[in-house]
């Protein structure tokens, strides 16, 4: 697929209260991408979209982002089976973020690669600790070893 | 108050599968935050945080972001009066992402400077339509021109 354009940003009154789609990539051509179950409204994970990875996202209705880490499209749950099809696409104000709302597929339902169904398993015991405590609040759904092939 | 200091970054299995909150703050001393409401889960916004932000945000339990436009410390509502409770704090499988969850308060009981309940107040009219429109899905809860003073 050949690079995508989406509309040029315009003004300001446009971009926060117009109704063209005109997404803010950053100087290293991506845009935050929050990705939230549709059904339950738990946020499943965080990544990032260029906009080559955006359009297919629309076009394909799989939640598809770009890899910083591997420098690549990444079309969620090309390996693990863990696809999600997105229902519902929003931006915010001033269009620099995208909320996608997806329906999270895949036998094990899950969006972490690390086995859970969202990548926020860990909550800060409290907020007063100064010891900065994490507590697990999700129960693994998979073993990811046997999931992923080596890099 | 002076710069706090987290803990620093260890291992990628005790980053990702450890119980210390020891958060990737990335080279422009920012981390990325997503604001949940945290009685209906809508995600209200999504700022960044530097390591005084979250510090502040965990000792006064009032979300305070840093603004980047402004390059300074900003306490939610501090202005409009729409300060967010922060209930619980998550963090991602790479602990380079944060998730609150808060009470949004203020007369308007709005998280967005446009009035709005949520940031993201439109979503894409149809996943197939290749004009982008977006389509308003809340109702302005405030008009923000009074409330804001002019910079």
């Amino acid at each position: 697929m050949s690079a995508t354009t989406f509309p040029a940003r315009t003004t300001t009154p446009e971009i926060e209260l117009g109704t063209t789609l005109q997404p803010k990539f950053g100087s290293d051509g991506l845009i935050p991408c929050i990705t939230q179950d549709v059904n339950t409204g738990q946020v499943l994970m965080f990544a990032f979209m260029n906009a080559e990875s955006l359009a297919k996202t629309l076009s394909t209705k799989k939640a598809t982002y770009w890899s910083r880490s591997r420098n690549k499209l990444w079309v969620k749950g090309e390996e693990s089976g863990n696809v999600q099809v997105v229902k519902e696409l929003f931006t915010d104000c001033d269009q620099d973020v995208l909320l996608i709302k997806v329906e999270q597929t895949g036998a094990a339902n899950a969006a972490c690669h690390n086995g859970y169904k969202s990548c926020f398993y860990r909550r800060l015991e409290s907020l007063d600790d100064a010891s900065f405590q994490l507590h697990y609040t999700a129960e693994r759904l998979f073993d990811p070893a046997p999931v992923y092939k080596k890099k």
